[in-house]
């Protein structure tokens, strides 16, 4: 075993959270890398870069054309372990489906994750055309239904910090504090229109057994048709049944529980 | 630098390796592990499994309750790297999603990964209510319209390797070939009803710049209520047409190219 440094890094395998960085420094932006690519962008030096896209290489990770590499579908399968233990197909998916096959319109499950919201789940309907966001995606929390309803479920001192550690200039701190706290006696959110994008939404929480807001689900009208109110009227009913449908699958569930939600000791929410 | 015991190691990083091995113990039917079931599920030592636990720990790639670890949501980050790389929104699912809209069908773009194929993009129409396959999730390649335009697309040595390694006594090996045989020269396969699943597909390949076939896509019908005859009639000039259109975006691109098709030098089919 390596020599430890201190009692924290004991344990801590520096290897395996370099060789995860090396497979996150692909993105869209850049998804054919060179050695010294990957260096610069995960702080790396070149022999250990190339070190570990070797292993990715050797693993089936990775592909490699001449001096360029890139992720192979294989990568899929370390994510997707996440959705796959959650089960998302047997808890959330089906009342979604219901959902939307009520309302014909889509909706999606989400979680808070940082200062964004991650959307782990959807059922689409047919005209919302170009607007498929990949599961998975992080979308700022403030600007979406799912993400208000989740802010208006944290504690006012880690609310604080998430407002803190905004950096978007167009959000004013005292209205969108007003905001929140309507978002909370009503207990649903909505977004009338975002800027550039033609939807409106509705969310409702989607609670743990002690109350505590683990996730949203909401509903889109792409394109808008609604007011808020009409939205109100027409949605919440529908959606408050679909949330407490999917409350009594994820209780059956320790694991369903935990895995949602945000540890308040982990590295999760901006200290 | 760790003392490399040959050529071929000289590189590897086992601790990526093992690392990535435990985030992979966890699945739908074993969500939360404890140490030793880690060890046992991946063949490491019980003090090493420890040691990538808490380096997922304290990376925030897992959680613990007591003496139980549990995948949360940022381990989604690691596997769709790969999918943000491609550009699937971009580059694929526009076209699937206007398939959709003509067809007012489901349909689905994927590639051959192994013995299954995988499911890249899909546009879901509103009827495929319980069948809601998550993206990524492998199918065995024999059984899906996708499946089969793509070991059509094999060279004869691959595709003999793989109706070798097929281990499902349920596949012939000589009818199976003539089928192939004839989704060859049709250019189409259809999969008039799988046993227990009521849909019928039809699929076509998308084609690489010098005409191998690089991913399939279909349109699904479910419930069925066509013969594949008609559904040939109904939906084959409609996908072709879509998978041009594919592949002209497809080509733009080297590295999506790359990405989707199997290396033939690499870990991927079967020796």
């Amino acid at each position: 075993m390596a020599p430890a440094k201190s009692k924290a890094s004991e344990h801590f395998s520096s290897s395996l959270a370099r060789g995860l960085s090396v497979i996150k420094a692909f993105d869209r932006q850049a998804p054919m890398l060179r050695i010294a690519d990957v260096a610069e962008r995960t702080g790396l030096d070149r022999a250990t870069a190339r070190r570990f896209l070797l292993t990715l290489l050797d693993l089936g990770y990775v592909g490699r054309s001449d001096d360029l590499f890139y992720l192979r579908p294989s990568a899929l399968d370390i994510g997707f372990s996440y959705l796959a233990s959650l089960d998302v197909n047997r808890v959330i998916q089906p009342y979604l489906n219901e959902l939307t096959a009520v309302t014909r319109e889509t909706s999606s499950f989400g979680i808070l994750d940082g200062l964004d919201i991650r959307l782990l789940a959807r059922s689409a309907n047919n005209r919302m055309m170009n607007m498929t966001v990949p599961l998975g995606t992080r979308v700022s929390a403030h600007s979406a239904s799912i993400g208000r309803v989740l802010l208006a479920g944290l504690s006012t001192e880690r609310f604080e910090a998430y407002l803190g550690a905004l950096s978007e200039p167009e959000v004013n701190a005292g209205q969108f504090r007003s905001l929140i706290d309507e978002v909370r006696s009503s207990g649903w959110a909505t977004i009338e229109k975002s800027p550039g994008v033609g939807f409106c939404s509705i969310a409702v929480p989607v609670r743990d057994r002690d109350g505590g807001t683990i996730a949203g689900i909401n509903v889109v009208e792409y394109p808008p048709r609604n007011t808020p109110q009409a939205m109100v009227r027409k949605y919440l009913k529908l959606l408050r049944n679909a949330a407490e449908q999917i409350e009594a699958a994820l209780h059956v569930s320790q694991h369903a529980v935990l895995a949602l939600s945000d540890d308040p000791g982990g590295p999760l929410l901006i200290g």
